[in-house]
């Protein structure tokens, strides 16, 4: 118990960290938003994460804020971030807000010279992404975006794969993203979360732009609100499906189809057709799990959620992120890489109401 | 024997024929082009079609045309359809040669008030498809296009399962076609071939009209020349690999994926997503062979032919045209859907080229 | 025409027969037994095996006599194989008669020196698979039985893959043979049948010995009647359930489950455990159709029946048995095979009989 | 933190436990044994357990005991329980020792009042489990065995299926387990371990028991050597395949195969065949990845370790084990189940060297 205690001492700010931070020594975090994906990183933090401390706690919702916090033993509870900034000796923030506050809270930690994990997508706009970098890059912090499937072993291993040839160049890529619940609330506003291409497709599009190595250069797409029709007076543009098929800088061709609520489960599935073979990620069953029924039905449970597909991958980021802060390593998922998805977010959106191609605008990071 | 000996009395023409032809009769068929699916239908009409018989085999090249004559114990053998028609007794043709012939042939052989089955693409222009279809309309004869997927015992369970409601609407719809072997000769000519998403991909879009129950209102595609880098000097506009994305009248959308060679096999897959569900037709493992080596790899055979995977659909159609002649029953594919294709995939091309979302015409069908 | 009308002229006896027969002739075939089977092989004479022809039908009862034959246009029909022998000329005689008439029909068709085709199990008692092999070893007859699966595109790679040696030698190999619809009638009787380690798994028997390639030594095996309570008054050692333990001469362990019925389908899998490997064979599911429903199942279809699983196969061990008559080439499956199984199968009901393992004594085939 | 602090406390005995222990006590356990399956529970223990603290390791091999203490960070170090016993306050013990230390070890700590977490299989002769049990009972200490397949989600899943009894009453149930790794130094000594029946089958067995939910009756076994030649002449006994056939007192028949080393993988797989229906667990594929090579390998990779297979299990197990002791509440695997698979075991090696099959016998529990 000796190294958490020790951990109680103020950590210096981040430039001094990289030097004297040694093995020892524990990330203390503060966790800014306790909803969903929130109480995963937060669970994580608190029992899984080796040299990471949940010193804190943030949420706008009290009862969810005392809910989470007594769940997990952390009594430092704000409903403002700026207050934990106030009053708290912390290392590092994990945002797990609505879109639409990242930048805000995101540029505030890095102000504060705390390291940023930051749930995807990024952010809502272009501009907001760049400020986000733009204050990462003047504190020295480190900043890491969620894209966890970058830490599964299956998406591990095809990206292994591709890179050892074997299999040729990538010609067609294709990425299926499907939610089991709806979205709702402030994600029903395009204006304020980019709809489902930016909320659930997110992971799509950085797994086309990470697998192939490749910047997407254009887009096409289509949407359609097919299940959600209670929202479509309120929220027009919302819409429940999309298909945006894009263009890379090197020719190859990519599909990212998104659905949410799917309602029977949560479908991540990818397929990377090369030269020279094909890979397959994913599988709409959860395990091995069959029963066959006497009228000849062979019945498999789809998997439910990403809660327990990715659960080793939510895990193995936060580690990552918390190792590249106690080692000064470099981060495998950067504020880059969140604003070329955010930057193709806005172009399929572009893409739909227009009913165009449309090129991706790339920006400078920073 | 004596059914075969009574029907080579000859058969009155089609108008006549359905009032006549009764249970017990055959239909004589005559099989132009005896290339790899020519020699598929004359096999099938040879040995395994009920009520059918091969009178008759046309090539253009002698070889083919007596390898697969004396296989298949056919002696009445011609390079030419037209000297076929002079001076042969036969009801019906099945037409298997390259795709720009199909007008002149098909049209002859309605004049001459033979039964058509034509494989697909049904033709290379819309105009030819109209001058089709008009010359069927004249005679009376009977057309069926070569969509044999819609034979196929999945493919039928899965139409089944969207007609009875239980899933809801489609809204997402997505076919994969990939052969094994490269595309030759003329189908390098996308003048003379419309290029592998006409001679692959006609599949897929008569897949998606047909499980969707509507029609396509337009396109946007990519495509990419990977493979056949040897091609490209003679033939710029040749591509190898081909993403569309459709948009269907009733606001479904719809994405075909076409790869050939694929090398790794024949690669037909179709996934409907709908409201309440999710329908996934094919694999890429041919069968429930697993082989697991001390490495831990377990390894399966892909599909390596569309002769294996779609063998009893090749037959089921034939024998579907044979039972609509004989008993003078509707078509399940008609000329009206060989043409929608063919316009899908002229818009496709239109879209390659344009590199802009089209709109699909919709002729008349005569 | 020529071709079948050349074959009315009477075949010479087999000894004859093997110096006259060239390619251009075929094999006349009576077919003893309509039923279930019976049918199957019927079919595939009359439709599919080249060089066959079907001449006649033999079955007790009248009706599926008939129907039969109306079905397949066979006029010569007869309810007792005797008459059959006396009237009519034929090479080959397919016997797919309850079992316990295999003996008296396989020695008088090998007395009138016919070519035998015979369904498995070869016979119910060993004294009379002796019999059979004796009365054709006499007359000089070629005999096969009927274990399709070794003519089916898995079992066949299985065994070829086995057979490089790649995975070493096998240690222990499962095979379950499961039938959808319940054994009724004389099956129930095990004096007439042995039961469905018989009728229903002397495929899976069969299986083990041809992938190992090794001779059964011991048994040891439990059966139970679970389903079946009906049958259990009249017939008290009639089992549905059975678990049989094998020896092999070289140490290898085997194991064979059956039931009948099993109701959800026709399952046939096979697992070989080797020294470097494992192989399987066979899936509960029949396709790579999945129907995913709201409520997150992922449903298939289980394989329905053997007719469809082994459609190929049947018709493949047929065009064996008539090409090996036309060429006089060697039989894969042999009497020597039958009578193996019957051993085997003889055992098998001792030691459940006794609830001891069972030495499997082996004769000499003639 | 200060959770932990109080936990430093010395607990009162389990008696007066049972009273005092509220939501806020953590269990203080000692691993005894850290080699592989010692590391996982150790690391469960230090890293995610809730409510157990990882106070002190034990190990004969200072080697082992000090890498595995450096990485927990656990300084409490002994090579012998019998220190740990004298100079140390905790409450449980978890024994990851060599089987035949198992009694000894259970023994005393249940003497010195500490909760027992006991890995597979319980000892190695009926009367160290009979010494377990009657220790256990006069102390009023908890006994928990490692059958952690019990707490994995698709077991549990198949015994809540099973219970509902849609699909009516097992008929014959299949369990396969497979290490990857070859069994060496005090294992191969069947007198010390009872041989790969009971150090890798322990767990089918107590799978069959418990999904059935009926005892073993009688057991006939065949087991060979046939990888591990080497072993053979000092352990002429030793086998590294086995095949068991059980019969239940329901008369349900199930069978449990086992081979150690199977180097491909860790294969587990299960298949419950019902009156209505059959249930299959696992797969010998671990993940929805799969790789099709250029000449149509569709390639996977193979289930590797139960330490992924059966990650979370194991770590379910642990947690049910410290909610027993914190809660009060019965265990879901008692020393009744340890003694049950250990008197099927004893009887497979006796049928095994008798070549006869064995009645099991059930003794009294304590």
């Amino acid at each position: 118990m000796e190294q958490v205690l020790s951990a109680q001492k103020p950590l210096p700010g981040p430039r001094a960290l990289r030097k004297q931070l040694g093995d020892r020594e524990v990330v203390r975090i503060c966790v800014v938003g306790a909803g969903r994906a929130g109480l995963i990183h937060a669970r994580n933090i608190a029992k899984y994460v080796r040299r990471a401390e949940l010193v804190a706690l943030c949420d706008a919702d009290p009862t969810t804020l005392n809910k989470v916090g007594e769940e997990l033993g952390v009594s430092k509870r704000f409903t403002q971030f700026s207050t934990a900034l106030d009053g708290l000796e912390f290392d590092a923030v994990v945002i797990v807000t609505p879109t639409f506050l990242h930048r805000d809270i995101a540029c505030m930690a890095a102000q504060h010279e705390k390291h940023i994990f930051l749930e995807k997508p990024m952010a809502v706009t272009v501009a907001e992404c760049q400020d986000i970098n733009a204050a990462v890059q003047r504190s020295g912090v480190k900043l890491q975006i969620g894209f966890m499937r970058r830490f599964d072993a299956s998406f591990v291993r095809a990206k292994e794969t591709l890179e050892t040839g074997e299999l040729g160049r990538v010609m067609i890529i294709k990425s299926t993203g499907r939610g089991p619940g709806g979205p709702g609330g402030w994600m029903l506003d395009l204006r304020k979360s980019n709809g489902i291409i930016a909320e659930v497709n997110s992971h799509d599009i950085d797994t086309l732009r990470w697998l192939v190595g490749q910047e997407l250069e254009c887009v096409y797409a289509q949407a359609q609100n097919f299940k959600c029709k209670e929202a479509q007076r309120a929220w027009p543009d919302f819409y429940d499906n999309v298909v945006a098929q894009f263009g890379f800088e090197d020719s190859t061709m990519g599909v990212v189809d998104g659905t949410c609520p799917a309602h029977y489960g949560y479908d991540a599935r990818v397929e990377v057709l090369c030269e020279r073979g094909v890979l397959f990620l994913g599988s709409v069953k959860q395990d091995g799990f069959t029963k066959v029924t006497v009228d000849g039905q062979a019945i498999g449970q789809a998997v439910k959620s990403w809660r327990t597909l990715f659960k080793d991958a939510y895990l193995a980021e936060m580690e990552h992120f918390v190792d590249s802060i106690l080692h000064d390593t470099p981060l495998r998922v950067t504020g880059l890489d969140g604003l070329r998805v955010v930057e193709a977010v806005i172009a399929t959106n572009e893409s739909i109401r227009s009913g165009r191609p449309v090129n991706i605008t790339k920006e400078n990071p920073i």
